[in-house]
């Protein structure tokens, strides 16, 4: 079930700021790999040591250090000492249940955003925890495993004349928060793959089990949500010209960047009301197919009931009855029987109902 | 199905600022056309360059300049590059996906907006894609096409002592934008006379399809409403006396131009509130006509039944059943028969079913 | 339909400020009368000039002029000139589509309010255009037609001690407004006869077009609320005491026509909420007829379709069937079909159907 | 009907201040009482005159001036006159349909608020219209009848050391308004009763008219909040420190008193969520009941239907039929027929209809 | 009932400040706690008497009294005279129905939080009454009775190395709070299980009871929000860094529980949406089972009743009716009515019904 806090509960009895993993994946180890780069050069150490990635930042060059792994606790108390990070940060950046955030700190900026992917098969949305802390010359980012959907970045910082090798470190930080935004808008046009789909089965056979589809869509969407409206306003904090460690000159990147998010918004809205129109066809549909079967029923009933009635009615015991007497008694009936068909077809036909 | 990202999200890999064209209409090439005037002079020229633009517009005096056809990627990087347009600016101007927007920049104003129109056969509405680029003594005008809309323009400017011609550069802006206002109000004017079909219909004839109309027309006025709610907004911010290239004397216009676009959002709203009416009567429709169905299945089925129970009742071949041998005892259940009908019409009649 | 543009977009064409009269009555001839009145005197003049009504502004004195039919252009255009009224004022006056608006220009305060009256026949609210200019010591009235609305107005100024004698010309205009807001008020009580109405037949005879008529008071409170929503509105800013050529002295009255139209908001929000619990009651009302029309089968097919299966049986042709050689076999086939009877009958009752 | 205009808008001809008492309930004559009291003494003098309490109020010590029946309009006059008070004020202490208020006025604070209570046999809320004028060191209240509620004040001020003897004019005042948000949360307190016994009846025995008493106390909520909405504005308005006359240390009772109409405004929020739960609850009734009938009619039809069939198929006539000649040809189809009937009380099982 | 004011308004004639416990758990005594701390020692005294814990708060140790048992009026009275509380406060100390609420004195804060449980087996929300009094370096907690969730903060208190040992008083009332919000969040994972077996039984065997336990669930959310909405406020309130007595250093702790009841609040309205999506699922549930009961009378029916009719036929008692004397008459009336029977189940495989 989205939004559920299982895991997070167990810890209910620990004082604050002790540091538990909560719901992100184990990876075997924390293994930090840092990038060194500004205009001329782009060095890339995998597998670092903290002390040597804290000794790099303090040269005064970009570095990106990239953390991967976030189970194991010591490794990330250490983090937590060498780089002075305050202890309720490092708890939220293990803790995956976080929702998007933006705090300033005294030496860095702090946030976390979600970066959402969508499983088609089983129409869920999956959720991966990441976490950036931005300070004077360096990013830090915290992520549960080696998310492919950030090696992009990699390929443009090789490029020398790339816009990441000629600006400051928050333009890095923009980068990797426009291609959450990104994620998020794939999924959408995702779920709306799957939109056109349902409307076109709701329109020819709808189904018991589309009630529960259209129920899934509509989580998965106030999922989207959840994650896409705090990263909004975490952007429209930096778009803002006096946001420490972010240059002015940026500025328009994250105005860009709060846009598609403002668009991603929208859209979601435009879907949410699409599934409450399915809805409504939904049952209009069933509605229609109920009154389907009682006009069948109605159409037969009333057809046959009377015939049978004046079967029934010369099938009758009585001595004297003359009609059972005549020649052509039983070709009358039939015609008589015949005679109530056609006016019942008429009366049906007029009705609209044949 | 509306705001889609099916187009831009090819380029997810690519860095910001990049140009590539989404959703565009492709046109062979790109043309420029621009027209210097004053209150003495105009002079139109057609398929000019960037260069002799540039010129004409160091030279102080008015200048509206057309960019028609938004697919040449190098002709929108020259455009870019002479008239200093900022790279994000640009790419805006060729994503059709963009919203509506406005942004000041440092020697122009920029706004984006939609150009709506109404396909009446397909019930769609039909968007395109207009950019505008406003400095101290020109205008800068993107289309994807040569939009038959703004023809009405040249008309005017040809009248010496029109207004546009009298005015300052900020005037023909404001005509642009109140023609693209103007445009979207015919549109609910078409959609009006939709509804009206519509609630016809629903009343004389009421059919399964016509739920999935109502969800059609629900999303063209989430369409439209998407278009011009931003569009009132950027009228809203231009009406202030403070906008840079935007005269004092010319901000009871964009009032106006304010007050159209916040009478075509009351519309959208009065129009929604009358399609989920539709809705409702489309539902009570549907569950009358069921009511009907089952008031004449009962009617035949509780006139009949008894009758032919009484049929059956003297069709049985007990030895002694003393009224088949009565002599009138057929007419007699005949007679009884009879008076079962009146009493069920009596019945009926009570119950206001007949 | 209401809200539609009809006749506005005509006009598309056209340059703004261009004077066409879009929906307003067509009178033969436009007809300017004034009134001049001081604590002492009051002297009336029909079918004045604009040039005479300036000369009389010029002394002074408190005037109300009366411009009465608005489809004659050249004496709007004179009216526009010799009063040095805006372009754009004018154009709002003659456009009957234009909504409630209040707007500060230099030498006078312009605002346009809506004169609702119900056709009670028709159900339909009927809507007239009234626009105000008043200025330091005039007021001009623009009237589609001679209303008689407002003729009380005339008694009230014949009062020598009247409070309209006695006061500035501001204390006029929020005459007028007072009298627009309470024929608002007027409105929604007639609408509350048509909604005791309805309820009364909802709940004795609820029929098929019940559902159009909520829609069509549903529009109608819509309609009011378009009007009275802004004018509250205007009538919130007049208040303040710092708008020009309001005295302070009269903000009270000001305040007490914001709270009627405040009132007025209120009872027409509750009376949506009634006509939505109508629909509650219609829909319910629907479901519980084809309850009943479905119990009524029910009963019936229940009791007689056993009753004819035993008739049936007894009537079936084999040649060895002892009971049909019994003495009283028929009794006891009759009996057993009374038993049926009984048990269905003590069955319903326990149900309640019955 | 609730909320309606309709003594007030007899006087729609009448200018703007003149005294008509609206809705007000017709006493024989308007009483006076006063109370003049302190620390050591408190005198209680019945039928006073306007002239007296004037001296009273003038020699400085604390009044609480009662004014009871509202239908005289000269004494209504004579009380304006004598206590300098606003024509705007005098009439809408008259209006018993004027919403709850508060004015500050140069020499007094005015508030109007109801005294709200619940008829419980007929449902109906009955509203009594209460003002209080509070100058320095005066109260004056007008009624239109002579309220219970408030005897217990009496029975308070007779304390030498209750509050309200030791404390300025504004105490008794945040009494009188704490004695009527009481008799809002008492009468809520009621209808919580009301929905209770509603609930229980849905659960066990739904019928036709419990819709309409589902609107009914939607209604009497609306009724509620509309009446204790403005006061709660009131009371806040009171509450801030710097109002004239409100002595700062008796802004925490105001808050306090602030704090029982938001509670009461929760609460009832709260009680519309739960009547539009009961409204659900109300319609999946109906289904459900419908839904028994057609199972009772299928199954009976069902089981018969074929039973029926069998008998008439044995009844035919045809002269060679050799079943019928056959020894047990009849205990066969009493068998089979058995058989039939027990595999449809097994289908019906398995569907759980049974 | 949720919200009700049953006992409140017992003391509707009562002077305001008037002490009477309402709704409150009835202990046999009110006992007094107290527990002495800083960084070296911890002194906890159990049953101590008011007196004495005035002193130990004036000695300036940071001190943490525990009032428990709310019943003792005298008591409370004592405790509100040597701590020099308002009357209004002490009030509201024994009300339990006094929603969370934060106000600042000149000596103290004060607030009140709801420590919510659920009873799983009834499946509703049980409240317990929490209020704090923070002065310089005391905090007094008021509690209805002995609270488990508060044993694990005493743990906390003995690690002398502990946060809570090591900071100011106010990061105590922190720690407090953290327990209560964590008691919101454990009680919404209850509930979180009540949602999954609900959707789950929705599915595969909805039932009339359903409805009721969505409204239950419904109410159960309302409750939590009405609890957690204004503990939100407080803790916002709180995490400004001007608050008299808490410390700067603690607000990112705050900060952080706010949060948590941000993310609670968001949760509730996750869960809301999704019982409302129950309700789509099961009223649709309950149209298709009707659905799929009509369906079964109409394919019986309509196989069966033109059958009835052949035999009918042939059961008539004319005497001249040729088929009756035919050899193989019988048979070929057997061969029509097959024949039927296979029309009609390719018709009804057609429509998908069987």
């Amino acid at each position: 079930m989205n939004g559920s806090f299982d895991d997070k509960y167990d810890m209910i009895g620990q004082p604050p700021g002790t540091l538990t993993p909560i719901g992100v994946k184990v990876a075997k180890e924390t293994r930090i790999h840092y990038v060194v780069y500004d205009k001329e050069t782009k060095i890339e150490k995998k597998d670092s040591t903290v002390q040597e990635c804290k000794k790099i930042i303090e040269s005064g060059k970009n570095v990106w250090i990239k953390v991967i792994g976030l189970s194991n606790i010591d490794a990330m108390h250490e983090i937590g000492s060498v780089f002075d990070i305050h202890a309720l940060v490092l708890e939220d950046v293990i803790n995956s249940n976080q929702r998007p955030k933006y705090e300033e700190y005294d030496t860095y900026l702090f946030f976390i955003a979600k970066l959402l992917s969508y499983d088609k098969a089983a129409s869920t949305v999956d959720s991966s925890h990441v976490s950036l802390i931005m300070g004077e010359n360096y990013l830090i980012t915290f992520l549960e495993d080696n998310l492919p959907e950030f090696f992009i970045l990699d390929q443009r910082m090789d490029n020398k004349n790339g816009k990441i090798r000629l600006k400051t470190i928050d333009f890095l930080s923009y980068s990797i928060l426009d291609i959450i935004v990104d994620c998020h808008i794939l999924l959408l046009n995702d779920i709306s793959e799957d939109l056109e789909e349902l409307e076109e089965k709701l329109v020819q056979s709808p189904g018991n089990e589309d009630i529960q589809i259209i129920q899934k869509l509509k989580r998965n969407l106030i999922h989207v949500r959840k994650s896409i409206w705090p990263l909004r306003e975490i952007v429209g904090k930096l778009e803002k010209e006096d946001v420490k460690y972010v240059s002015g000159q940026n500025s328009h990147y994250y105005r860009d960047l709060y846009e598609h998010a403002v668009q991603a918004l929208e859209t979601i809205d435009n879907y949410r009301d699409m599934l409450s129109g399915f809805l409504d066809i939904y049952l209009s549909s069933v509605s229609n197919r109920m009154n389907e079967t009682m006009k069948v029923l109605t159409i037969i009933s009333t057809i046959f009931i009377p015939l049978s009635f004046i079967a029934g009615l010369y099938g009758m015991n009585f001595a004297n009855m003359p009609e059972l007497g005549w020649d052509h008694g039983y070709h009358y009936s039939l015609a008589l029987m015949a005679a109530i068909v056609c006016v019942m077809v008429i009366f049906f036909r007029n009705r609209q109902w044949l």
